[in-house]
């Protein structure tokens, strides 16, 4: 599992040219950090110089115990524990020069299992982009660019009886699906960017290192499992 | 670097006994995720489950170019990108379970340079925790436990002329320094406990693994870096 030489999307992410990027706690931390790197900006202060994108975080929790779950909510509802400023749902000013409105934004996760959580933060932050654009006036929505929104995980999990959540995938791997071609409505991109940097795996469950809390013991297992071919999720 | 490994200080992190994990964005994204496999609690839904402590994220930028910044800014003034939802400094209810009131905090961050960033986020959240107990009734307040903050970075940069930024660090190094002894006043543990997990470095600057945007061309430079001796910050 190497991410950054197997972000084999990477050249894909780029069309949808994502200028805002939305980490999914925590699963989300090491893929977002990691693919910052790679999508930076010109600087706009002139020069040479580079710039990261904005990223906020959300925490959304499906499988884990969080204050107030009972056993029977864990792997079934997702739990909101964090969410974005309502200042960044309205047009930029000096003070919150920040906004998601105009934006393409990616969402980012380390695996896309059953793709609830994936469908929950898309929906609920279309929510908030919508009534963001509806609190305008007609001139200044005619201002801004389509809001539009991509997805971008480590692997996408295929599962034989399909997935929980569902996402208006976009069809990204072909070259005639362009920024240009997408349909907007009010103001939004219809349909959703999809990009897994590592592909598609079997349904198993993935120990990433950074999850390992013996790195040394995950790293000998890797190899092992690598030599005897098995347990490869890619 | 070899952060789980080489987490020397975490013994010690135990003994300030986290209970709430804020990352700061960017930097702290991958220590706080590591770090959050090892900081597990008893699960309250009972049995030999564990659980993650709950965790958020907080955005500030210092070095680097965020919307609305000018370069005379950069690398002086912390600005603020996401901060923590006012609930979260309010008594716990069904509806929103999570406070921060009378919790152990642990900040996280990649690296202490400056100690600017560490600064900013411990004063602003201990500005945020006084106000929200200075709301509680005397009765309310004494059914808390005392909320104590703590940092926890990956390296400790140190400086010939200082650090431009201050914190009130506790002498955690030391047996003698326990939970008990810390002075607590108005219901906030005095000072700041602090773990450097690879301990001290020199004044370089660090390129950690998951800032590059070739890792193979990272791990050769690493790795003929630690042949000839030079570069290395630990």
């Amino acid at each position: 599992m190497r991410l950054s030489n197997d972000l084999t999307s990477l050249a894909h992410a780029s069309s949808q040219d994502p200028d805002f990027m939305v980490s999914i706690a925590t699963g989300g931390y090491f893929p977002a950090r990691v693919l910052r790197s790679f999508l930076k900006k010109p600087s706009v202060l002139g020069g040479s110089k580079t710039r990261n994108l904005p990223m906020q975080s959300i925490g959304l929790a499906l499988y884990e115990e969080v204050a107030g779950t009972s056993a029977q909510v864990m792997g079934k509802d997702v739990i909101r524990t964090q969410w974005l400023d309502e200042g960044l749902f309205r047009l930029p000013t000096p003070q919150h020069p920040t906004t998601l409105l105009g934006k393409n934004i990616v969402l980012i996760d380390d695996v896309d299992d059953s793709r609830t959580t994936l469908e929950y933060a898309y929906k609920e932050l279309l929510k908030d982009v919508q009534a963001g654009l509806a609190a305008l006036t007609p001139e200044e929505r005619q201002s801004l660019p389509p809001t539009r929104f991509a997805t971008f995980v480590i692997h996408n999990k295929v599962k034989a009886s399909g997935k929980k959540g569902h996402l208006p995938l976009l069809p990204n791997q072909s070259s005639s699906s362009t920024l240009e071609s997408q349909p907007v409505i009010d103001g939004i991109g219809q349909g959703v960017w999809y990009y897994a940097a590592n592909g598609q795996t079997g349904d198993v469950w993935i120990d990433y290192p950074w999850e390992s809390d013996n790195i040394e013991e995950f790293n000998r297992l890797a190899a092992l499992a690598r030599e005897l071919g098995v347990n490869q999720v890619c």
